[in-house]
């Protein structure tokens, strides 16, 4: 494997003086800081944000380290980052819910409203969305980026424009936890204790889950889970899937089984004791992504009568709920910002996140 | 392997004149006759069916081959079969519904009622169910069979006991095909034409399924389907599950994917081209019974966010609708009996049907 | 109240060439034809469609009578219909999946796209749609009419044009039997047998309800009604409605009470007998429009536990699933086009539908 | 109006040693203190209760005042009471969920597991049910009650006898709130803060509603309601529904409308003003009983397509969440209790609670 790039190297190119200076992929472990123009609206629904804080995640790595993620390959230049918050700097003529100063989340996938999903509901399935830093559309590690109003949101003063950048994470968890249908008193076993995982178990919680068990490899990410938002932690032994998930059972009183198991490690480990552990008639819900086969024991999964979804980035209301479940205290964003780095040095976030260093870094945006 | 014993050994034993005669299986490829007490009515709202017809299926002839399925091990010698239909010949005090003499479909597994998931409508998954054949629980090829009064559907004249013997794997079909919630307009990929294959297809017909396609790997099977209850057949060629999922699409003209995809095979590869067929958000339904693990491609069924399922036997509703189903000419069973054997001759079914031959054997019942 | 126009009194009106032809309604009982420059296409997506048949409503009618439905005043001239199918004269840059010539059934609202109940799926309730022939908005009675395309839906070849202005009526009918989630086997109860309560009866039907009762008060049409598509028919007598909702279910076997509901009628005492007939636990679609408020029965509603929904317009995938109904054979809509009247004599199908002569008229358009 | 009869008329009727007093209603305002045999278990899941506390609701006091709930007529004496919690006296031979000694919270209604309702999940809708202090079936408001196990259930250490009690009317609040299917982030407005009332908003607060605000005509209950569980109050002002309607979404930036309205008052104006107060597309539950038929907004629930519930007792899983949600924190009912009274004066609980004196009172058992 290529030696990363130093994250310097390419700081001394940055020129005093920027129109909407960008953080470009331009292959494998090279990336650029490019001054493009400032995107125009294209309708009158859209607004200009100024970028303020971005969250730097798995996939966003992916594409830094292997230029592409399943069948999307980075073919032109590509600027990354798609968890941001920032401040409306223009808006469009026909907008009426932002004005210039707004502080917002920002929604990074636009929909293109005509297609069946869209139509019926389910626009991140959308069959033409335009998804930030997914090729071929450039993301939000930039000066400025533009959305229509609708993919905005709005935060209230109680929340930063630090938290507002969280909203992206917490929306996939939202999404996760709405595809288990986690409901009042219901057992969760949540499996990995990263950044989304933590999220799920929060948002699970909030959704009244009664015993929420976190399970990690890691024991340091258990001790995280453990004061953040869960019940109880479960550290797999070694052992097969079928006996951790009956001690997971045995020790977390579940009876005859978890009523909802949330896969978001991507692991063929995980999936195999999250099937054991669920009782009959218990939905599992795969929200990280891993290999894309796997070892599957589809047997447990039928003879149990499971229902198993995927869950696939935020839809319709998940970002509103996120910044709702905040605002009102139910979810704490703040405790999982564990690091920041200057727009100038963004690339040392990549490497941050690379080396499993803290929970979630942010790249500052510039403002001036 | 051992060879099968020669039907015709165990004939001659059968007595002249017997109370209960009933079909035992002692271990692998080891039956005999055997007469019983006639059993006794425990519960006021029980009856007594002199069963008349009795079809063998997949997971009789796998207990008499293997003496097991899974965790359920045949340890004390065991009475098989459990799709029957037969006449009512006692009821209980409190029987309302039912006379001495009237004809029944017989749903052959009794739910104990009291445990969550038979109070909460899913008493398919009831912890404490007894279903014959299915050990410790003795099936129902024998002369009488003891069940309580709201397991039996009462046959419309217009259907013939054997077309109430087939109402078993006819609810088993209406079962996946409701956790399938096929709708009108829909597409429907079924995979696997035997009788659980070809009865989900007629179901999905009956539901408003526009496109039925049914996918089997022997040509004569989908013969057989086409004129039965399909607008289409699909034999997949020598390629990757990805390309015959395409080849599929094209032929049929799915557009982005077919809304449900349903096995009935539980072979492997019916499964990869059974996600790669969906549309994004369709519905997988795992309905065949095969390898306890298998590959399966997890990241597809992810990122299409996919829902799938496990169907396991019937539940509410499900007998029921399947007795209207035939009444009401939406289903034909009819068309699938393509053999009758002699209850003295039972070894026989269980030869034919391992054999592939023909499409659903039944075995006479004793009504002297 | 003053006697309705002779509708011959404006033909003579009609120039001899026109560019864009159009009924317009300006105050009660006051209508004119007037020439309108033909509508230009707003955005790369729309398409120019020449109307060819209209079909006439109840709502159209009203507005004829009364100027207004409810809130919805006409204040400016406005241009009636919106039941309607044409042929496609021009296309947009960024149409793709029509073009001119193509056959086309037209749903006449247009929703934002944008707000919350557009994204999730309910467009039918968006808080900002631009309706057919309802104030402010221009309906379709005109030689031309602009839609987006994916408000478009190609007709097949084996289905006319004529058939192709039903389609409104039938996705409303659509939309009503969807809310009321008929599934396979169950007992549907239509009040009402015009237009939309005899579709309803057909829909019902087609999604594989056992039973399908039409009621009304007049006889002839529950004769049409008996071959079209129910299984029975029920004439309420001069009784109460508790009365004659047992004597419903009497006379149809329903046991402790139908499934469905659905009130096509708006009447009182529909209403009352609709909650009465229904099991606990049963289902009421309000699909009819009638007085404001009503005496209702909302504590029989309470203790079965019955859920009642609304039902307005139609929405996502109704119009698709029309189209395909009527194309698969499993709807039949010629049988209630009654009558046809030229576009120069377009108050005449007003008066008809006033008078109740017919089930469905059809005004022909302007094609030279 | 005949006055009541003073509650220590019939104090001194009470024997020194009973077996099993039970409080029993002969006729209007004619109740009297019996002493019958102690009951038999019957089924060998079964268990004896020695009944501790009991509430008091207005069903009873219904039952009391005028001898009948709509059609249920109490013709023979009748023991009251039905809000009960107690300790496990004696277990038949198949229990094994419970000992005695027990302290179990009592779910009054025993449905029979075998009809239709009760097979798909809806026991509360069971054809048979045998209620406590429903004509025929005795209450609770004895010394003694049997009930299978399943309708037990156990109090945790940290929750009292008194607590137990309260279990009953906050299981018809978490029924009323699962049939409104309140979810995270929603609106809720619940009309009448009586017992059943304040439930209900505390029980939407712990599922999640953003904003519970509660009606009522008296401005102390809305004093109360304020600290228990709800995040505004509206006292309705002498305006039509519409107008309060109007107001009570200005006042709390509702937007469009609420999510979800539920009626626990009965009253009519609660009702129009419910309608009135929803979003297209809202939820509004009836959980409050009133007048059999009362004036209601038809049109304005048909085109807001709102979805409207009744909601019936309480069933699958409703108790189980009541005590999990009292355990867990989520849910205080200790606040509710404003009074007990001894058995030995029940009746002075009935003239309580007909004088709308406190929030609950409840009745000792005999325990001696």
């Amino acid at each position: 494997m290529p030696s990363p790039p130093r994250p310097s190297s390419c700081r001394k190119l940055i020129p005093r003086r920027t129109q909407n200076l960008s953080f470009v992929l331009e292959g494998i472990h090279k990336v650029k800081f490019e001054d493009r123009p400032v995107p125009q609206l294209k309708d009158p629904h859209d607004v200009l944000i100024n970028v303020r804080y971005t969250g730097i995640c798995g996939s966003d790595v992916h594409y830094w380290e292997h230029g592409a993620i399943g069948q999307f390959v980075v073919k032109e230049p590509m600027v990354l980052g798609h968890e941001s918050a920032g401040v409306i700097s223009q808006v469009g003529s026909a907008v009426t819910s932002l004005k210039v100063g707004d502080r917002v989340a920002m929604e990074p996938g636009i929909a293109c409203r005509r297609c069946e999903p869209c139509k019926s509901g389910k626009y991140n399935l959308c069959e033409n969305m335009a998804f930030a830093a997914t090729p071929p559309y450039d993301g939000t590690l930039a000066k400025y980026y533009v959305l229509p109003e609708d993919f905005c949101y709005k935060l209230p003063e109680t929340l930063s424009l630090e938290e507002g950048a969280l909203m992206e994470p917490l929306s996939v968890a939202v999404h996760i936890v709405r595809q288990a249908q986690v409901s009042p008193g219901q057992s969760v076993v949540v499996f990995g204790a990263g950044p989304v995982g933590l999220l799920c178990a929060a948002v699970a919680t909030a959704f009244g889950a009664s015993k929420v068990i976190a399970v990690d490899i890691q024991q340091p990410r258990l001790d995280f889970a453990k004061q953040y938002a869960t019940t109880s932690t479960f550290l797999p032994g070694k052992a097969s899937a079928q006996e951790n998930a009956e001690r997971l059972k045995k020790e977390n009183d579940l009876g005859t089984g978890a009523d909802v198991a949330i896969d978001a490690s991507g692991a063929e480990p995980s999936v195999h004791t999250g099937i054991h552990v669920l009782r009959n008639g218990g939905t599992y819900v795969q929200g990280g992504m891993g290999r894309s086969e796997i070892q599957f024991p589809i047997m447990a999964a039928c003879s149990k009568e499971l229902t198993l979804k995927g869950s696939f980035r935020y839809g319709s209301g998940d970002y509103k709920l996120a910044v709702g479940l905040v605002s009102e205290g139910r979810v704490n964003v703040k405790q999982l910002i564990t690091g920041t780095v200057k727009f100038e040095e963004a690339e040392r976030a990549f490497l941050e996140v690379k080396a499993g260093k803290g929970i979630k870094t942010l790249i500052t945006g510039i403002n001036e």
